[in-house]
């Protein structure tokens, strides 16, 4: 024990968070559903939608208060929601030195703490975050374009989940060599020697997260977490147009580490106006050894190539692929495949975009379906799931920027191929100023050198590729063949067919890829489970990170050694 | 279990290793001492010596043999010994692409063996090399310099314990997951979602190890192993002046490959004239996503900028210091630090390099010593120690290279400051024609720019620095700045002043060094035990690994997972 343990706040929290950290760590081994945070919004009372309401509208128009930490005056604002509303919020702004130099000034004491001190206050930091769930999901919801159902979910106790596996993963890691040992070296006749040898993880330096417009909060937990809890003081630079999600991550936890004694500019904000090069500036400074980033190919390959000094975890873009060979189910598949297609617009990292359909056809339930009607069937189910505006902007949300809505617009033009579902506009019925769209699906030809600069590149948003090809052998070559180049978040096939189940398992796990197989009921393929699923594999070029392995927390601290005679 | 673990020899294999692989892996966080490869010469029978020596006989100036390699005709040859003997071992030499082409086409069936079969396999490798360690001893004394009985245990059974605790490490890490695991999640009055899903280790590639002239088998088995027990193809590129230990090293391994039923090319030989840039060719190949390294800080930090597309292992070169302020055993501190001077001709790159004393003197249970006196009490005790020629010689080893030599040529003529103890020529009974040298040791001043300019730096081999320092403080405050400027591989400690004591802690976390107290026993600063002592922390600019951790292995594989409904 540290002497942190002993404060009276840290100690409380060390005991009142000990069972969800040991149910935590034990989740991580047994991959069975386990989250300590509900998913349903009716869980967190009575008045909990209508008081995280409040919270947030509260927030509108502000000047966001962080209270200690460096300010330089200025204030940076932009958010304008995919919704319409103005969110007016604006955050106190600080230079590069002065923020630095506040994170450096707050490290030793954070790693002196040790690892049970740290995740206890990491749990605390989770735990009140859960606890406004709701004023969370209004600030991811005006900030990505999700619908609030997916916002709560996703922005919040998902996220939640995903932070706390990785405060799990880190406290296991930190605590694989005991704390003291004895060494006894016998000597044969002579007596042994005695030793004892001390192991006291140390943290790395500073860690910077870079985040992302579409989940701020469900892809930035991760890293954030792991190197909070490994001892790294944490800057976090938002994404210009997601930056209220990860202000208010930040001030709960500046909350939480100052009442635990702590200083609380070990967490602390890096607000920037769009068009900023703060991002760029942090990644190369010398005391910055982690990055954690989810982004564009382009920023994350020079990040990889440039912020030499520092430890880069990457999630970029990547081609998703949907192996259609056959199905015992195809009403299941296609409402599966119509519902991933829809889920925000497509706009999620493992959104399918290419469905690999044999010409040949596809063998079903229903007997045998030609390439044309697995495609008109699909753009009914798709129709049908979204022939209701409410229920369709529920499913949908809204167009998160203007490149994505680019890409719609030049889909609806028949740029990418000819259109076996055009996108239709969809008015929100609560938010009237909202920019909905459904998905657009594209027929091309795999054989097509036209067709393939169309689909082979990624298209993210709301455009999918129904993909002609020779044989399911094709579809399954072709599969590997763009995960290795284009890297891809998920893969997921549909077969009865135990040859083509074992080609496609094959080629997913030398292409490192993870594989989602007949998925015809309430799972789908852009979908991952904290303490259960790894989002991601670090394998192809679509990220050199997995949410949650050891791979991702190892290298966060190191091990010093103190040994005496005995 | 794979199919791989059906095939005869690899299933007795593993039934053989599994307690052997059990306990190493208890092993790992208990840290107590454990070795399953007796460290004394005599455990390896009668004749086991004699046999040792004449299979080394049988290989001078032999070609060596790597049945079913890739080779081009041409021979590689150029090993000369520290001992003066010719050894004459040519090794046959193969193009890159060559090389590269047979560790692709062996990938597939190593990297779908699973952990268990590979670790088995490892395993035996292991067990083949730790029955030759005779002949293995004398390969090592022969291309390092090493003097026969440290050639036995830190060539042999040591470098296995290290490669063991690699193999230890990776099956431990490829197994947190389980093969299958069922997952259920409650949906309220409906049924439940379940689904199973299998998770499969995969490994990243090609690994190269690159192997360096003092400790071949040492430092490379960690790397070697770390990743072949992970699924991946090792090319072994040895140094050009010791390639045999590693060369007998590839031949076993390949032996027990091709018995198991595997490729044997999933270890391969890039045999290489001195001079040759091969390693550079190879390390940014795309193939190869990992590099294991020992060797100079120029070299590692040049593969560090440049194998962008590998994890890079390194251990580079750093400037150890010891503290000297206090101690209650003053003649066994004096012992403890003139083996730990003369090991090895200080060509270990965890040998103290400078002394720390402070001008005031040193507190001690023969009463206060100055720093005059304290440096001539240690010249006496190494003078001692080295008196006997034959017993220098069996300590000391013989000078690794030119290099070295040069360096103790310029200390005995004064280069590096006044000398306080001359290197004196050592003439072994066995191997007359041997270079042999005791350390000498400079006596520098810590406030003296020119001095400092001479021991700040590294000064590899048997040339050590007693630097006179205003105080205790200032020598915890020099220790610290050192290691994090040159970096250091080892820390060591003389005090019983408690506060002496904890600022030297304190400095050696915040430095990420590991740090040994009060030796003044049969334990020395230079030396690290597998299974309890870490080798290096990973954590200055020495090296950016540790011997072994879970960050050593934990990115050597990624994890995909196939899930399907139950």
């Amino acid at each position: 024990m540290t002497a942190a343990a002993t404060h009276p706040v840290v100690a409380e929290l060390i005991e009142r968070h000990q069972p969800t950290l040991t149910r935590a760590v034990e989740a991580t081994t047994a991959r069975d559903y386990w989250s300590p945070y509900p998913e349903f919004p009716k869980a967190y009372g009575e008045t909990g939608q209508a008081d995280g309401q409040a919270a947030f509208d509260a927030l509108l128009g502000s000047v966001f208060t962080l209270d200690g930490q460096p300010a330089d005056g200025e204030l940076v604002s932009g958010e304008s929601s995919p919704y319409g509303i103005e969110l007016g919020v604006s955050y106190p702004h600080a230079d590069v030195e002065a923020l630095i130099g506040a994170l450096e000034l707050a490290r030793p004491g954070w790693a002196a703490a040790g690892p049970t001190v740290r995740a206890a206050v990491c749990l605390e930091i989770l735990a009140r975050i859960n606890a406004r769930s709701h004023e969370f999901a209004h600030a991811v919801m005006h900030t990505t374009g999700q619908a609030y159902g997916m916002a709560f979910q996703a922005g919040g106790p998902h996220a939640q989940d995903r932070g706390l596996e990785a405060v799990a993963y880190a406290f296991i890691e930190q605590t694989r060599l005991p704390e003291r040992a004895s060494w006894t070296k016998p000597q044969g006749k002579r007596d042994p020697l005695t030793m004892t040898k001390e192991f006291v993880p140390v943290p790395v330096g500073l860690a910077l997260l870079i985040g992302c417009n579409t989940f701020p909060t469900w892809n930035g937990y991760p890293g954030l977490f792991a190197s909070l809890a490994t001892g790294n003081p944490v800057l976090v630079k938002p994404h210009p147009r997601a930056t209220l999600p990860l202000a208010l991550t930040v001030q709960v936890a500046r909350e939480v580490l100052a009442e635990a004694g702590f200083d609380p500019n070990l967490v602390c904000l890096a607000a920037e106006h769009e068009g900023s090069t703060i991002a760029q500036t942090l990644a190369v400074r010398p005391e910055v050894k982690l990055i954690d980033y989810t982004g564009s190919t382009q920023f994350g390959d020079w990040l990889e190539a440039n912020a030499q000094q520092a430890l880069v975890y990457t999630e970029k873009a990547g081609v998703n692929s949907v192996v259609i060979d056959s199905t015992d189910n195809y009403r299941g598949m296609l409402a599966n495949l119509a519902f991933s297609l829809s889920l925000y617009s497509g706009q999620m990292c493992t959104t399918p975009q290419n469905l690999l359909i044999p010409r040949t056809g596809v063998r079903t339930d229903e007997g045998g379906k030609s390439y044309d009607e697995v495609v008109t069937d699909l753009a009914a189910a798709i129709e049908g799931l979204l022939s209701d505006d409410a229920r369709a902007a529920a499913i949908l949300g809204a167009v998160v920027n203007p490149g994505v809505l680019g890409r719609t617009v030049r889909a609806a033009g028949g740029e990418y191929g000819e259109l076996a579902l055009a996108p239709r506009v969809v008015t929100s019925p609560e938010f009237p100023a909202a920019t909905v769209r459904t998905p657009a699906l594209v027929k091309v030809d795999a054989d097509k050198p036209d067709d393939r600069a169309a689909f082979l590149g990624e298209c993210f948003g709301p455009v999918s590729f129904v993909v002609a090809v020779e044989s399911a052998e094709a579809a399954v070559e072709l599969l590997g063949r763009t995960v290795r180049e284009q890297g891809a978040m998920t893969a997921a096939g549909y077969t009865v067919d135990d040859a083509v189940e074992a080609a496609l398992v094959a080629t997913c796990l030398d292409a490192g890829v993870s594989l989602s197989l007949n998925l015809t009921g309430g799972v789908y393929a852009n979908q991952t489970a904290a303490f259960s699923d790894l989002h991601g594999t670090g394998a192809n070029p679509a990220a050199n990170a997995a949410y949650c392995d050891g791979a991702f927390v190892a290298s966060r601290f190191r091990t010093v050694e103190v040994r005496r005679h005995s």
